[in-house]
């Protein structure tokens, strides 16, 4: 059974009540639980990760390498600045697609760089939590399209 | 019932046939077809245009106004300069995404800046085809929420 | 009789109802009957054109030669790219007043610059529709002074 | 009665004599002339400033509220420096047109950038001694419409 | 028989009396009789456009593929923008010699960049009329060599 | 009883010892001990962390939420970087004071530059290990204020 | 007995009715009330100086030579172009305290960067009056740390 | 003895099986005895530490001091952005060698500039594994002139 | 009889006590009897100015319009931003060279720039107060030149 | 007879065997023997010259001065630093071409700006060794024209 | 037997006695007898070759082709704007090593920006003279490697 | 007997000849006919040296140590773009005057940056000639002061 990851950076466990006029109202338990059922559905596992450490995620995508088949990827504000974790997605060979909730073209000028999405096969920006389910499709098709 | 719009800009027209390794080997009516499928599915009428004349495209939002409700735009190559188009989705009303096939962010240094994101309320790159089957799922997700 | 044209870009037809909030409330066909209303009054000609085409704007500009004698344009959001529109104000030897209705200096960083303004005589920004009847008085200003 | 103040930066006074191939040959006692015709005629108060001190036209703007009504400033080579003339602006609510007698947009790089420019109203330039006057119907305009 | 097209952006309609003391007096009239005639003497097809729109440019490039052999392109101020009209040209698979009547890189600072280049074989520029019969004789070479 | 929490960053537990002809001579332990005095007079609770790991501060940050009434943090070089820092500084709502011992704005070009202020209430840098002091002083009165 | 300037800059003579949202509603004649009573209280002297002048506040510092021990100065606006109130900081050799009731790094682009810092010793910045009660303590403390 | 460090940053466990076409195929496992090996054969102890985390590795900087006479250090990505990293080498007062497997100058623009080289008294990059040798014979080189 | 004018601008009149590290200890009065004395002996009229005022230093150069044959100016830090003075030097008529004691382009990089130079003959800079003889000299030469 | 100089910079020599991916297989004696015959049967004198060293070429530069009437010239790598080969350009009278065997806009950005373009009446690039042959058209025209 | 050539730029015929502080106080006959002793221990030939002339650089660089196996390179000053050396150095196919003596990262901010090491195998910068002995036996690897 | 050395860049052979309008019409000959004369009347001797080639001048520099007492340098076009001179200046002890016989800060933006001035004493531009002289004087006077 193939395995979809479902990694979040900095901050974003704090889903539903930071900032939530920028971020929304949905609740990241009530977002995983979605998942879960799409997940369950389509007959792949899931498996969720949060970090405000970037150490902590480093070491988390190394160790997907062999057992994972995919990679949902919302970097948080690591997105601006972290080449490192840009290398560690390189490094592994897992396709990966970056979210974002927010659209961070439209806000402040920092944030419409960055540095992850050269390592990345594809982004969503700015629909939400319903993006989640969105690259769940998008990975579905990735992982069948690779084999094909 | 519900109007989608799907617009696509300069040199889509050639999708299937142009720069295959990038753009892939899908062609526009392929893609037309599922997207047609799935507004029948879903119980809302699509329209699609296509040009290679920003000023067809702008025409053709304007008289969007007042009959479309929601709008998926892959602006080819004027994402990069075409300020115009900015500000037609502007003065338009109606929720716009915007949808690239490739990886922008991951090609030229020119790709990776759109002019036009910040007039769209998200964004979607690097998916290929399938790009636009999420995109009308965002879409409808959207007019879902506004007619909440 | 002296001709004074007055051309407007992309977008610019639908003054009124484009977000007033920055544009204002008056419409086209009220500016135009003012303007129209001064002409008589002034004993020259006056003739409008819109177009959200830029190629039709420079075909319009050439076809002006040897009839016009002034213009007063508003390049919507042309005025941040076209340098086309620049050079086709150079060609034509037709002296030209660049307008804006909103402050363009004082809103996003990309429209505080204008590709178009070297090729025009003077510019008014930020005075709303009245700045069409300044632009107006302007040119008649020129031309007499041309005519001297 | 309303009172519209016309206030001069730097090498203004030297109006008609100073580089007439860029600024003209109309001395300042006849574009005042004029401008006191126009505010007799439209029964307005008009009262005249200039300085090369900055601090001297700080000084005069801070004096102006409670008792004018409207400001037309050319701020010379201020323009592209001066912050304190922007706060000064700013703390001042009289609305305010900037005016340049050339076009500023089509001379030397450094001089198409105005910091004083997103604290005023409107921009008028490059229309020569004849820009005081249409400054002038503007402000008239924003007056009425503010007393509306 | 081989067919070499060549193609003229915005405002080159007018060569011969547009700014003669930059672009020359030569019209376009006496250019295309010299082409056409090198034409016939090299046994090879010529067709002409031009359009000030680019949308008619991207349309014409398109309906070029399998017909053209070889495509001389004056693309006008277009040049320094039209990132649709690089597009172009790279899906087109015919080789492009970009060509510009005055020394572009020795001109204002913006039109020393060209947008378009990337996607042409070659660049000739400054050598005014003459530089369309040296593009001409280049192309042949090309078609030439790939017909080896 | 409000609970102030002072907080810094990498390489500031080694203050006193490190580059003391930057930073000073006085010892952490010194400053803690002032600190804990100014509060007990002031009746106030205060709290310190310090972390090398920018993943640990942004933990201890969110677990601030709810308990604590103001933050003083001295964010060493994640200042320069560390958007996250900057979120994490968004997202909790509790008024901060970024303080530096050094004057940053006076050493190299990208010390001057802070990715966090835009997220703090005020900034107090180069006073030293005194400055500490006056951020106690500062976050009294803002808490005061708010409780108003 | 120590003497400590209080230098304000262009418009601070308006604290308190200069918009108020930014700046607070404090007046100096307050502010200065308050430092009046913590100079006696502490036994030194103190000094106030406004203008709106940079050239009346350089002849002001050079004046302070040899009879001033600490300088707090907001520079207003200057702050962000005044080399010359950078030299003359540089020049005198007593201490100063830059500062500014708003926190400048978190509004325009400009207001971020000071040309007066690398002259100060320090810099508060955004904790409004109280700032000045902070570098008068911060000012205290350099005085006796240097008759120490 | 003298004790040398070895400090690897981010993704540098993956020696071996991360883009072996970029960083080559040796492991670290084999990089390791080597240096064991010199260590050994020249009478020093050696000591490896490896973490994706930043503030790990600071942590571990900061616990060498007094005990470790080298410092060898490849940053990984942490080069581009970590400017604690770079502090935290400044405190320390051990002399560091930066090393990179590949010639970090001739690869993505981003990883032409390192913000640690500023606190390392040299660099060795492009030369694969071999460059820890010769770092290793470089800081033999500076212990023994550091206690000549 | 010629008259050259000597003009200094903010913080010159510290001249010998300022930064002598710097800017040298000799003193302003020692180099006026300097320049007096070649005045005298060359039989030309000399006159000083200095002023920490901007404005002062504008109304002073309109005042020699007329009257002086040659203007040696050291604009101090107005240098690096006083367009305003650059606006009254190629208003004015007279020659005049732009003299700084240190070597502007060996400091900081903002002193690197001058934006009085494009308004003067010529630059001196780093001589120290023999700057202003040589100055001087070549004012003797330009003014002889003129007069042929 | 009218002399014509075909001019090489750095690493032309080469031709023929240095990365003929990208400069071709032909070598220079190939293209030294066509451009001889092209003289032969135009009637003109052609003379070649290469150098690696940058002075080298400019005194050969220099002594063309009165005996040649066309210079072609590519300047290798010179073209993008060699500021002195633009004023030896400059100095001499002669009519220059530059040329480029590749296609310098669409390879390193470095490459893309001339320093030397401004100073030539024209530039081909891109069109391999047959460049030499239409430069050589080119300049021929141009000598007629100025002999005309 | 395999030749390594040794080439050093302009001003290190100096080494030990120009700028001590910075290059260090060894002779070039000291490295160099090292280095021929390296040489004949490793049972290879070695050349050395210094030129204060590009020119002269690139014709010996040239001169090595088919004879040299491997090249260790200073360019000194020309590190930074010789492309016509990086040239050279791609069109010459012998292994390079880039060296510097200083840490050509931590000075000027200019000499930061090699535009030769993406003609380079690796570099190795700040290690003083020890820092060729280190070449020396990474080159020895490279051809040892190479000849596998 | 103190030496004093003239040294001229690339193209300045040509002074009197070259682009008189910018560099004027007077000959080395005569330049150096006047320094002569200087010398003599001074009792110093002088050398005169002009080459085209960027390495025969550093030659010639470094030949000058424990001979030269001062240098006069106008290096040409190499002012814009030779860090190799910057080196050798460096390098060499002799306090330098860099000269430029146009106002170089006044013509094309790159020629307002030297990368030389920060090796030199001082700087002279845009007297011309006469600048000469006055080079020489102002070096006398630096051979005296370094004399006592």
């Amino acid at each position: 059974m193939s395995l979809i990851v479902v990694l979040n950076g900095p901050n974003l466990n704090l889903l539903g009540s930071r900032e939530p006029s920028i971020y929304g109202r949905v609740t990241w338990a009530e977002v995983r639980e979605r998942l879960q059922h799409i997940a369950e559905e389509r007959g792949v596992e899931i498996e969720f990760f949060q970090s405000n450490h970037e150490g902590a995620i480093i070491d988390f995508i190394q160790g997907l390498s062999g057992r994972a088949n995919g990679l949902i990827i919302n970097p948080g504000a690591l997105t601006h600045y972290s080449y490192s974790l840009h290398d560690a997605l390189m490094g592994s060979e897992i396709p990966a697609i970056e979210l974002h909730l927010s659209n961070i073209y439209a806000r402040e000028e920092w944030r419409a760089r960055s540095v992850v999405s050269p390592a990345a096969r594809g982004v969503i920006a700015g629909l939400g939590a319903l993006g989640y389910e969105l690259a769940m499709e998008a990975m579905l098709g990735i992982i069948e399209a690779s084999q094909g």
